[in-house]
């Protein structure tokens, strides 16, 4: 007969894969040894189950972060006690308000080592406090007949808490005590499926026809912020074209290229360009906070009427505007919609979609020694079901702003909390889908999660990294601070004397320096074989300048 | 008039420094702004004032945690809101353990912000949870007259509760409304010191004869473990001389080279050589929990009465063995005990300094091919003042046995939880006290905050890294799980494909592959001019036979 902790970890495992989960990421430690052993052995024996290995706990969670939301699919973490858990905080948060997924495993001191001086003992019950949806901590080595089975029913009801919406991150800590060695080569248990709703979605929502009603106005819009449930694109054009509807249309809404996107929203603002004609009467707003600012401010400056739809943000909107909520799975809705009469008359929807042509259309022309700002154009090359990694700061801002990608791809982003850690991390757990990806960063972001470089030999996937290299912070200089001239480079501007190429050697990643923005399009059209990284050369003082320039002759183009 | 933020960050600012505080991390944002500035314009106005900026926020609270376990002073971290605060977490946990003042600065949006989806918005109150002594928020924007003096005083007494006893780190949330321009170059304020007893060390405890005769008894010993309050060494070998009392001498306890150091008392435990005439009739016990865990559970093992005395641990023993905890400043126990008769009898002090001087021949004769355990010696030759970081792992264990140096030196490492994150900035954070500054560490560790390299630049300090290269994680290969030979590498050896030259290259760092131990002697004579790298190649294999086979001939030898 098996030991208890043996037999139970097995439970363990094979509730969280009956219950979703595929991917494990495990940073190597003592106290973790008999969990990371029978997960390799796990691996060995089932075909849906894929485990990584990456060092830095840090990394291995945003990595994870990033494999959880490109499947929309609940992904484990494993760490050993100490720090090494408080490691997982800054993803966790991420994860929490992007409403990702996450579980982490947590092995801990057995309760005999707790608060008495034992060395790598560290207080981690409940570590992630509000930034888990719940926390549980679980014996492994009781002998007791109902332990196995309460194992079993618990776990797999965390996953399913984890699941359900809004959905979001969940700690389970392991109190272990050696010895830690697990029986090896024996048979695994079969387990029940408990009868948990794992990924229920509600139904069951009343004012279809209501809300019908009012996109049938002569001036409704759709807004698509960032997608975190992965919904159905095609329904959501199906809507647009039923209603005739213009589409604001988030850079990770994943609903450009569609005909009916709007983009740029936040530089036609800027550009102060939109006449009280494009001003809708309503809009029905689904998905994440928008990555512009701008277009929440100005419809509540404008007070135009909102509809919000979704369980996972369920009304959360920080121009405090929104006057109605509808807490529904957003796919149901779409087809309830569908099930209404719709409209023929394109007037108000051709309208945006000139606007936004003209938009284009300027920023493609418009001569700039400035290379930033012409990088989306270049990536509209992505080849079809490419993945897009997009880092924070500028780089999102410029994507939301010009990126129209010619094929359908998936485009994510660290859209919940907006941190720069971890992205590099982020990006190699997209690439785990096995699609060719690239991720968009500026240098600064590149070296603050420069260790998650090492899952291309952890995770042997290849990723190609287009990093705009702008030596420093290049947001700063668009706010007001770039005026402290004395203080500004060592306290904002924090140039890093990181030469890119001896980054990509230490790595041994393939290395391009481009200048030419027809050479990035033409190598982003080939997917990476290996790492390979791709460094863009900028500016950060031109870059502002050529920027404050677009806006001008955007403003003069289109008023 | 100077508007209300800028007045009461002066505020906040100065009341810090006034409790002692002289360092400030600062991790760049835009939340950080007015603060940032008005530091940045301090540092101009103060000699007494520091500030450094490092880009990612977990090697700066590792870099404050080393700047602080160095100086004995609470550091100052600054981070923007977000993520950004969540990468604290774990030096927060070492802080906590090891009782290091660190204050963190966590900026915020404010409170109309919080909870509704506006970005970069996480819950940031009381983040730290069990890892801080106290928790703060402070509003800097209010006009009312009570709140700059409540800044005065709530800051200073917050600083006053890091240094009392236990120390422990502590947060301060800021919310920021924008807009975030502080006026510069106005004068600053006068801030009256509060009457707080900083550092207040308490005196009277009773019990100085009765422990007094215990150290009279024939055989009684003392344990130094960890050094965290920078003692008295003078005094601590006074009182060894006054009662000829053998001191077990962590590595840590900053004891070494005196005559009445014992080390190595894991090898000699581990060898089984300590026979019956050396077992102590009561043991008086200072400091952390030792690295050596086998002296802990000998203590227990062996029923030795244990007196332990300290404000940080007060009783803290997993052990779970002391008998009496005397809660008080141990150099002011040490003074009262010196007032008393002492013994001239050195029998039992001399039998523990020939079985130690013997261990060091055997582990000097040793031929071996394995490097590792030899490294102690070759860095015996640390000049005077210099200071040596240690990393966990192996490196702290054959420190601990096999290491005594020449010279005093200050020796620091994070053993509270025992992380191998952060090390690399940790001990920047040691380099700052301006002092030649060594880190021992293997590969894993250096590549887990290879980030923290980059302080070479930001802090503008020379370091000399000592880096074991036995390819992966070598302790594992001296736990259990080495014998799950299928599994082992990629789980637990976790062999990353790095060239430590290359991370040299990379950081602008002088680089050396050393194959012999007295070039590596000769080398770190000489103190680093910029950030030098020393590579000392190791085989995990024959590591694990090589400390075997002494652990053979100590045995040998000794019995």
């Amino acid at each position: 007969m098996t030991d208890s902790l043996t037999r139970n970890i097995k439970h363990l495992l094979t509730s969280l894969v009956l219950q979703g989960v595929h991917d494990f990421v495990v940073s190597p430690g003592s106290r973790t040894t008999p969990i990371a052993l029978l997960l390799a052995e796990m691996q060995q024996l089932r075909d849906d189950v894929r485990v990584t290995v990456d060092v830095d706990e840090r990394s291995a969670a945003f990595f994870a972060l990033g494999i959880a939301k490109t499947s929309h699919q609940p992904v484990v973490l494993l760490a050993t006690s100490g720090t090494a858990t408080g490691n997982y905080l800054p993803a966790f948060m991420e994860a929490s308000i992007s409403h990702v997924p996450l579980i982490a495993l947590t092995t801990d001191r057995p309760t005999e080592l707790q608060q008495i001086g034992a060395p790598q003992t560290v207080q981690q019950e409940n570590l992630y406090g509000h930034h888990t949806k719940a926390y549980a901590a679980i014996e492994m080595q009781d002998d007791h007949e109902d332990v196995t089975a309460y194992i079993d029913y618990h776990v797999q009801e965390l996953v399913g808490m984890a699941l359900t919406h809004p959905m979001g991150p969940i700690q389970i800590n392991l109190p272990l005590r050696k010895p830690l060695m697990p029986k090896l080569a024996e048979s695994w248990p079969t387990v029940t499926p408990q009868r948990i709703l794992v990924g229920q979605r509600q139904a069951g929502w009343q004012n279809t026809q209501a809300i019908a009603a009012l996109l049938r106005k002569p001036k409704a819009m759709m807004l698509l912020g960032p997608d975190e449930i992965g919904w159905d694109i095609e329904k959501l054009e199906q809507l647009a074209a039923h209603y005739q509807l213009p589409v604001l249309a988030d850079v990770l809404s994943n609903f450009r290229p569609s005909e009916y996107a709007i983009n740029g929203i936040d530089s036609l603002l800027a550009a102060d360009v939109i006449d009280d004609s494009l001003v809708p009467d309503v809009v029905l707003r689904f998905g994440g906070t928008p990555v512009s600012a701008k277009v929440v401010a100005w419809l509540r400056d404008q007070e135009i009427p909102v509809i919000q739809i979704g369980q996972e943000h369920a009304g959360h909107d920080h121009g405090r505007h929104t006057h109605t909520t509808v807490i529904a799975d957003p796919n149901a809705v779409v087809s309830d919609l569908l099930a209404e009469p719709g409209v023929k008359n394109a007037a108000f929807l051709t309208q945006w979609q000139e606007l936004t042509s003209k938009l284009m259309a300027v920023v493609a022309a418009e001569k700039t020694d400035s290379i930033e700002y012409q990088v989306p154009a270049a990536l509209a090359t992505l080849p079809e079901n490419a993945k897009l990694f997009i880092a924070n700061s500028m780089p999102i801002r410029d994507m939301d702003n010009y990126f129209v990608p010619e094929q359908q791809i998936q485009i994510a982003a660290n859209r919940g909390a907006n941190g720069i850690d971890g992205t590099v991390s982020s990006a190699f757990g997209m690439a785990m889908s096995g699609k060719p990806t690239t991720l968009l960063t500026g240098d600064l972001t590149l070296f603050h999660d420069m260790n998650g470089l090492m899952l291309s030999h952890q995770a042997h996937v290849p990723m190609t990294i287009v990093v705009i290299n702008n030596q420093g912070g290049g947001i700063f200089s668009f706010l007001p601070q770039a005026e402290a001239a004395a203080y500004f480079e060592p306290m904002f501007g924090t140039p890093l004397p990181i030469v890119i190429e001896r980054i990509a050697r230490l790595y041994d990643a393939e290395y391009k320096l481009v200048d030419q923005l027809e050479t990035l399009s033409e190598l982003i059209r080939k997917p990476a074989t290996r790492l390979r990284i791709i460094e863009v050369q900028s500016d950060r003082q031109k870059n502002v300048t050529a920027h404050h320039d677009l806006t001008s002759a955007i403003k003069e183009a289109l008023s």
